[in-house]
């Protein structure tokens, strides 16, 4: 006897992402109205209370008694499944029911620990986000992962959950630090490259405004670049939310070598200077093999030069790339398919390995290292390198 | 300005439920095979590991080494993140991948944290339950929720995560002690009075030689026992795997006193148990409103007492019964929905608390409490009297 049974356990999902007014007198009620009478708690970082979570709890509470709040001291080096149990402990503790929403305001780390907890929480509840970050504007926010690192595996512990909603204000920017800037500019300028020429645009026409004083949510230049950004970043990601529809995905753009760039840096580079660092590898090694041209190049690295996103480290050696390349292939179903821009605002997939041998390797990561002023071989620092053999070249 | 995009978070995902071959000599290729040359963990119990994990572990190892094994400590009690965490830290030791996959091999509690395990891994992996109790081959182990409790709370954290297959064969039901082959045909009896007349008439006809000795998995009525109510389980649960479609579940029928009972009992009285009492005092509210003749009402009676199932429990007083409507109605959308049979086969809601006025509930509990042979209230449950449960039958 064989009896089989397929089960569709398909779930239709969908969720807003709205560019909200938020940091106006009394003008929450963006939020105040996905809240409704529902039990609700906001969770947000320290920082992130002192300059706008307090102020919006106070003003959702004052409807709404309902709303708890709840401060976490976070970090990316120590978010963990502790902070997520904290979360779900402080929403048992405020009696959340199912029909209850967490709310998450702050940058991707308030924003991983959220998603994850509002995922567990008697088997999913809602959760709203209020990314205050640009790179959670208009990145790490607007898609559906949580995660956090577990036994010191970055991102070992992770959720698909979509949010109910994103509401995004570029008025937060206003209180954010220049080198976050930096980041989010690093992931706006990838978006831009593998797929909006006018986005990139956007950027050389405004770098200097963008880099020169706190960023003004309420300026058009700098609306446009949240929301052009916001558009490219879910068309990329909705096809394949979930990631398990194809390997080629224009988004890992940037993100082939930065992992072991960050790793072997002690996570002392950020991910948005590992990811400049990848995409000028990247656009390099187009260039190199005659897909992107020298023009284009350079067009690129000048942007990168007047945010000051970096476009060479000495810790990416020859061979961390090449086993971030091998990695790679075994993430993507055998398949290399390295991201790289054959003009700003087009892209291809390098699918081989043996599309990119180690010479061509070489030769990339030789011209970046001179482009960056450095007169050394990056191949030189090794992890195990003495320094002798460093100073003999 | 107002920006709006509205992101479609859509996923399809399917999965086979099997009458599979795994206990005979060298016939676990249906697990095999799907586990080809992948990298994967299986978790059992200590008890489970001994009667069939280690010899099935052994048999996968001889052809794929990267097949793992974990036995844990685990019951329902005890059930927390830390032993889902145990799964996480076991697989990431064993160098789980993103195409890897986790093996669940036994009962309910198991399969709720390799459930959740699997959700969390890497964002969610695959994993294949092979459930080997009757609760878990019926009920349990073929939807696609996993839960542990959270501070004493009960299930409070909890994924959705579909397996990528159930493995069912019936075999494995030789070894189950008697109490939890009738915790099974308690479930087995909900699936059968709320649809399916036929697998009710199995059971009735078949009770003595279920309770009376070892199931045997080879025969065939227990085979078309098991998989009679698979096929009534997926039904019910298909249309609305996710709980977000509809508060009219058929499959809530014995699942609205029965929570407050257990807890009551301080989880003394058995789930299995508990739903039978449930489902005793649902019947007796419909024969009560005129809705299922006291000919079907005694007929399913007839068939508990043969079981050794419950249908009265003095903790089941009153004001519990009142309280768990109430908390139904919260939980299900503002109604209570009681699910009651109306014929052997056949059931409707009680949509309205008004519906079952105190004095129709008085009646069915003291109808409940004679049938059971009590003049309200002759016993006492305690942690120490387990002769009591089954005394006073």
């Amino acid at each position: 006897m064989s009896h089989c049974r397929v089960v569709q356990a398909t779930r239709q999902i969908g969720y807003e992402v709205h560019m909200a007014e938020l940091l106006r007198d009394g003008s929450s009620s963006g939020l105040m109205h996905r809240v409704a009478e529902r039990r609700a708690l906001m969770v947000c970082s320290p920082t992130v209370a002192r300059l706008y979570g307090e102020a919006l709890h106070r003003e959702l509470a004052r409807e709404n008694p309902a709303v708890s709040f709840l401060v976490l001291q976070v970090s990316e080096a120590t978010k963990t499944m502790d902070q997520v149990a904290a979360v779900c402990r402080a929403a048992l503790e405020a009696k959340l029911d199912r029909r209850a929403v967490l709310i998450s305001v702050g940058g991707g780390v308030i924003s991983d620990i959220v998603t994850m907890a509002a995922s567990w929480i008697r088997r999913g509840i809602d959760h709203l986000r209020v990314p205050t970050t640009l790179v959670g504007q208009v990145d790490a926010g607007i898609g559906i992962k949580g995660a956090v690192n577990f036994e010191s595996k970055k991102n070992y512990i992770g959720v698909f959950h979509p949010p109910s909603a994103v509401l995004v204000d570029p008025r937060f920017l206003h209180s954010l630090p220049a080198r976050h800037v930096r980041f989010g500019l690093s992931e706006i300028i990838k978006i831009a490259l593998v797929r909006d020429a006018a986005l990139f645009h956007l950027v050389e026409q405004h770098a200097d405004e963008f880099m020169s004083a706190p960023l003004d949510g309420e300026r058009a230049p700098v609306r446009e670049l949240v929301w052009r950004s916001i558009l490219g970043m879910v068309d990329e990601l909705q096809p394949n939310l979930y990631e398990d529809r194809t390997y080629e995905r224009l988004v890992d753009f940037g993100h082939t070598f930065s992992p072991a760039l960050e790793s072997a840096s002690a996570y002392v580079i950020h991910h948005g200077d590992a990811v400049a660092i990848d995409m000028a590898l990247s656009s390099a090694i187009a260039t190199h093999c005659g897909l992107l041209s020298p023009d284009q190049f350079e067009r690129m690295l000048a942007v990168f030069k007047r945010i000051g996103l970096p476009t060479w480290s000495p810790l990416l050696t020859l061979e961390r790339v090449e086993c971030s390349l091998t990695e790679a292939a075994r993430h993507r179903g055998g398949c290399v398919n390295l991201v790289v821009p054959t003009a700003v605002g087009r892209a291809e997939f390098l699918r081989q390995q043996t599309e990119i041998p180690t010479s061509l390797l070489e030769s990339a990561l030789a011209r970046n290292a001179a482009g960056a002023g450095s007169k050394m071989p990056p191949r030189v620092f090794r992890r195990s390198s003495p320094p002798a053999e460093t100073a003999s070249l």
